[in-house]
């Protein structure tokens, strides 16, 4: 049983609901990045450090009351190591879709799809769960448990790659090709970075749920 | 002086004892894994990933606990990060391991086997250390001062191991060779990981043991 | 307003001093080691160790401080925190110079120039705040301001270097020269992090002034 919401409790919710919604904003970028003819990337990686740029100011906002409320919701660890995983969704999001313009992989393999595809629906699972913070009901159990089973998906899309990229005589054919090769692996290393980040925000909304329940 | 020791926090020191053994299978079973001739090595690495869940586990009921009981034996903060430490030095050592037989890394480099042996050692010594945070003498001071010497070593290794991989004329030979080392790096690199995060656990021994004691 | 600092207290900040001017010692080998010519680089490379070690014992001395004082100017985690980005920074930047001369990288492109003095100047800025923090007055915003600009200016350099290993053909006349271009980025990687480093220094200042002003 929660006690009730002071106006400044229900300030660090907003935040946090805010940041939720950002990063539904930034995955779907990053879709929309990915699926653009090579082109029209740049724009997307443009409006995606725009959104970086806001969500980096919920952080601090957060951060900032953090250090300036006397009584906090959560603990105040929590509150810090909850918000700073959720900008590390968001700074690996848009690294990753910084790296694919910068180093202009034109052609990327098929299951980096999958790898962004499941970062959506992690940032939409997230972005459900941070007002239900509030009332820490029963169904926020649902949230880390189908985070989990999404990172385990992102893996494996990963180290699908991973073995393509390796053992594909097409990344072997020339220097030019081993550099491609590099510049792939970067990208999908910081995909998996984001899919690592939602698992690392699940283990701190189970532990939040843990101590408030 | 300890205060007595509550069933509480009996479950608390069981699960660090079991985090330590799980650490000396998964380093044995890495250990196994390169010595083992390359069709064998998968056998290995599931074993290995097997061992990585069961060392989750233990780490996610510590986390459990952690945030359902109201007096812990330690600082709540402080078994946090024991309990994360210990966590990241199985994940590097099966991460590791799949590498290796993801990568078809046949051909091992010598000093490989340098740090996984230190991996081993340290393993080894967090096994016998996690019983005597109850107690908490002086012992555990050869603890970190063990550990840190084995760092070094595995510091050591890899270094003469990037220097091979870079200076070597046989992964220059041709775009194939580049790749190989690319791969070897990978796996050096995560073996690296592994010995410091057995050294952020031995900097958190010694936290508890200077608090404690 | 502080209350007036106890002798302990003089202990910590003595110690946050000393860790700010070990981090300028080292930005200032690392700039001499990148300008001098090759086979002289290490003896800069040996000396930025010494200065790594020094600047270990500093986080240490902090730590065990922190340990075993029962009252502490800050919040005991902010202090570990603070401590632990000092350390971070070091750490990367004798990282950088131990692989600028470890990788026989003898031509380094010349916006590397660009990230160490950076690094340098975030350093003499740190070194300079530190003294500060007693006192937690207005223009220790300044502060974390100019690291944010500086961090900026190192992420610039850090793309259009990464650019230019991905672009150039240079970096694709043969699979020696791709090596010669992954030794460059691993160099580069390092000094982006000893950059962030900086800024999460700047973010645990912030923390600090706002919780204590």
């Amino acid at each position: 049983m929660r006690f009730r919401l002071t106006p400044r409790d229900v300030a660090f919710f907003d935040l946090f609901a805010a940041s939720g919604s950002q990063l539904v904003v930034g995955a779907d970028l990053l879709a929309q990045l990915i699926a653009a003819p090579p082109p029209d990337r740049l724009r997307f990686a443009e409006r995606l450090r725009d959104a970086e740029h806001e969500a980096d100011q919920s952080a601090h906002e957060i951060m900032r009351r953090l250090n300036q409320t006397f009584v906090t919701p959560f603990d105040r660890d929590d509150i810090y190591r909850l918000a700073s995983a959720l900008d590390d969704c968001m700074d690996a999001m848009e690294a990753a879709g910084d790296l694919i313009v910068l180093y202009q992989v034109d052609d990327l393999p098929e299951e980096v799809g999958t790898q962004v595809a499941t970062l959506q629906r992690a940032a939409e699972l997230t972005a459900d769960v941070m007002p239900k913070l509030r009332t820490m009901g029963e169904e926020v159990r649902a949230y880390w448990i189908e985070i989990n089973r999404l990172e385990n998906e992102a893996d494996r899309a990963y180290r699908d790659l991973l073995a393509l990229l390796f053992q594909s005589p097409k990344y072997q054919e020339s220097p030019a090709a081993v550099i491609e090769m590099v510049k792939l692996k970067d990208v999908i290393d910081t995909l998996e970075q984001a899919a690592d980040s939602f698992e690392t925000v699940a283990h701190q909304v189970e532990a939040l749920f843990l101590k408030e329940s």
